[in-house]
């Protein structure tokens, strides 16, 4: 679906950005971004599990090592993934091109790249490009950045909050973005999170892996991992606050504005799925164990023929209990609740959309709902946030080549 | 795709046949059908490992602990799944109403049912519709019973076979269908193989055994598995060739035909894999592992942007090797080579579909073409056939309601 989001002037006090185009994109729209903090903030970030690891996210992690950040330089419209030894180089490279611009330590940048798979970077039109994003740095430029970092995003993903910390008001930003390649445990993201917080790293890291469950960790559109996920967060300390630990007064205000920041950009990535009409909420309660719980909230989220029929707006009733039953996980089918919002349409193992279906149907027609099911097994829960499957997924996918 | 597939008589001696049209499915086409054999039959099966599992199945798998099978009666157009305790009668009134009518122990009467889910079966009418089934039968009535087993099928699947055992000519013929929800491990596939042959019931099993992992088991449509997949060998015996065993000199024979067979109508069924317009026999190769060349396969075989690629025509390395890496299988990405038929894509984890470009699009524009991975990382290998996702298959499964 098609957001209207208005996008904001967005500062983050101590922290310049910069969005330009330097031809990767055959569309000629802004595919370099670059994000430069005044100081080494500190940093913790989470990469993608996928075996096969683009370029820029083995330099990332090894950057990450030290603890401090201070420039994230990334491209867009090539993925740098599945590149060989010439990837590396050329990741390296877009790094050293911007230290040496700005005159920072190599080692406090790290890179990212988003796009196609399996093709070179042109290493000459990025380093370019590289330069014209370090001439065009401002605190305002943050929009642009978010520009540079899109790919086949529909529309912009961010979100900006406040927290008061020991007397000094901080800011929290975040610039996503993602669309397809959505499979749990990340997806194909580009996620920064920004603060001018002072903020230690294990507290950082600590709000990072609450938050990340419930929002990035939990959505799917097609199920498929991508190479490249990273999720970034850089706290720079200019707001001068006592560096906020775990135990401090102000911790559970941070970590609930980061948790609701990644949530609401894991929710505009799953309503901006390649092809995407609907953002259906699974919760699964009543399983044994979590782990089955997710397996049930995962096969149907990935599920063809469940996600066809959200498409449809439709109260599929039978493909979700058949998905949930061929899931793995233990649970008696004669015993099984599943409501659309707060309309049941099997009770105790039978389906009941017959005695609801106008109100079954008005659900399933929404842009967004939620689809229970309570297993009545056991006491863990899970919950994954999915798009439906559609016609223009396929069409989309079956001409863009990655 | 849509073959033309010639439809001859095929008779195997001793079995009768009908297809009757009973107002289950509302287009009035062939809805039940009915398959007989003049003397109870060795019989084995296999079932669904969903844990959801269709009334027919349940009464099925009682049935078949004797070893021996007289009927199968089929409706198609309600699957009788996911239906409680109504459901359960229904099915077992199917069977006694076939077996009154044919003064035959019901329980010698095995059910099937497909199609719609979560739907009470029409009793009465069903009931009619297998009286004039019984009422239809005749030795050349094969092609009848399988208009009768079908659903969302554009085109039969059958397959006949001769196997001269013991100075014996004897016929092994197979009954199939199946479009959607079609996952490893059977299908929504309803497949029947009825042989005039005396075989005993171990090497019955044995032959179904050896036959399953290369056909029925190795099919991805959507990766969803049925509620109601059932497969079904009865050999009645009526050749009077000497008793098949695992160490007759002509058990060999037999289980390759009966492995052809499977395999035969386990690829008619991907090629009519809803809105399909290719098939893929993905292969893996030298992986550490069965169960991690399994992952592979399967996860290239489920992955809506390797299916979508494939629909496109499109030699889509990265999104192969991509799906490979987040498998869960171990390599190293350095070292994966993959070919389209015998056309080189990647070398060392290098892509090179450039150097071939042309030959590489002529495979991938083929109605049916190899994809193979080579792992380099160890000797298990494993075989997917599976189809692409389509513009038609999430519009035929947004429309439709199961």
């Amino acid at each position: 679906m098609k957001l209207k989001v208005r996008r904001p002037v967005i500062r983050v006090p101590g922290f310049r950005f910069a969005g330009v185009a330097c031809g990767i994109k055959q569309s000629g729209r802004r595919d370099v971004a670059l994000i430069v903090s005044d100081v080494p903030a500190t940093a913790v970030g989470v990469f993608t599990t996928n075996r096969v690891q683009a370029a820029p996210v083995r330099i990332g992690r090894e950057r990450l090592r030290g603890g401090r950040v201070q420039v994230i330089v990334v491209n867009s419209g090539n993925a740098n993934a599945f590149t060989g030894r010439a990837g590396l180089a050329a990741a390296r490279s877009m790094t050293a091109v911007a230290a040496r611009a700005l005159g920072i330590d190599v080692r406090l940048v790290v890179p990212s790249s988003t796009g196609r798979i399996g093709v070179q970077l042109p290493r000459e039109k990025l380093g370019r490009g590289i330069l014209d994003a370090v001439a065009a740095l401002a605190p305002g430029g943050f929009q642009s950045a978010l520009d540079g970092i899109m790919t086949t995003d529909a529309f912009a993903k961010f979100g900006v909050d406040r927290v008061r910390l020991g007397r000094r008001d901080t800011t929290i930003a975040v610039l996503a973005k993602g669309a397809g390649m959505i499979a749990p445990n990340m997806a194909t993201l580009l996620v920064y999170v920004l603060t001018d917080a002072a903020v230690t790293r294990p507290a950082l890291r600590s709000a990072l892996r609450a938050a990340l469950p419930g929002s990035l960790n939990a959505i799917v559109v097609d199920g498929d991992m991508s190479t490249n996920d990273t999720v970034l967060v850089l706290a720079n300390g200019v707001a001068d606050n006592p560096p906020l630990t775990t135990s401090s007064r102000g911790y559970p205000a941070f970590a609930a504005a980061m948790a609701a920041l990644l949530r609401r950009v894991a929710r505009l990535v799953v309503k901006d799925g390649e092809g995407a009409t609907r953002l259906v909420d699974i919760v699964v309660r009543g399983a044994r164990t979590a782990r089955e719980a997710t397996r049930v909230a995962d096969t149907i989220a990935r599920s063809p023929l469940c996600k066809s029929a959200f498409c449809g707006g439709d109260p599929y009733a039978g493909r979700v209990v058949c998905a949930a039953g061929y899931s793995g996980a233990r649970f008696d089918p004669d015993r099984i609740d599943v409501f659309l919002d707060d309309v049941p349409i099997v009770r105790r193992g039978i389906e009941v959309v017959g005695a609801n279906e106008r109100r079954a149907n008005r659900v399933a027609a929404r842009p967004e709902f939620t689809l229970t099911l309570d297993l009545h097994a056991g006491r863990a829960t899970a919950l994954r946030m999915a798009s439906d499957l559609t016609v223009d997924y396929v069409r989309f996918n079956s001409d863009y080549r990655t």
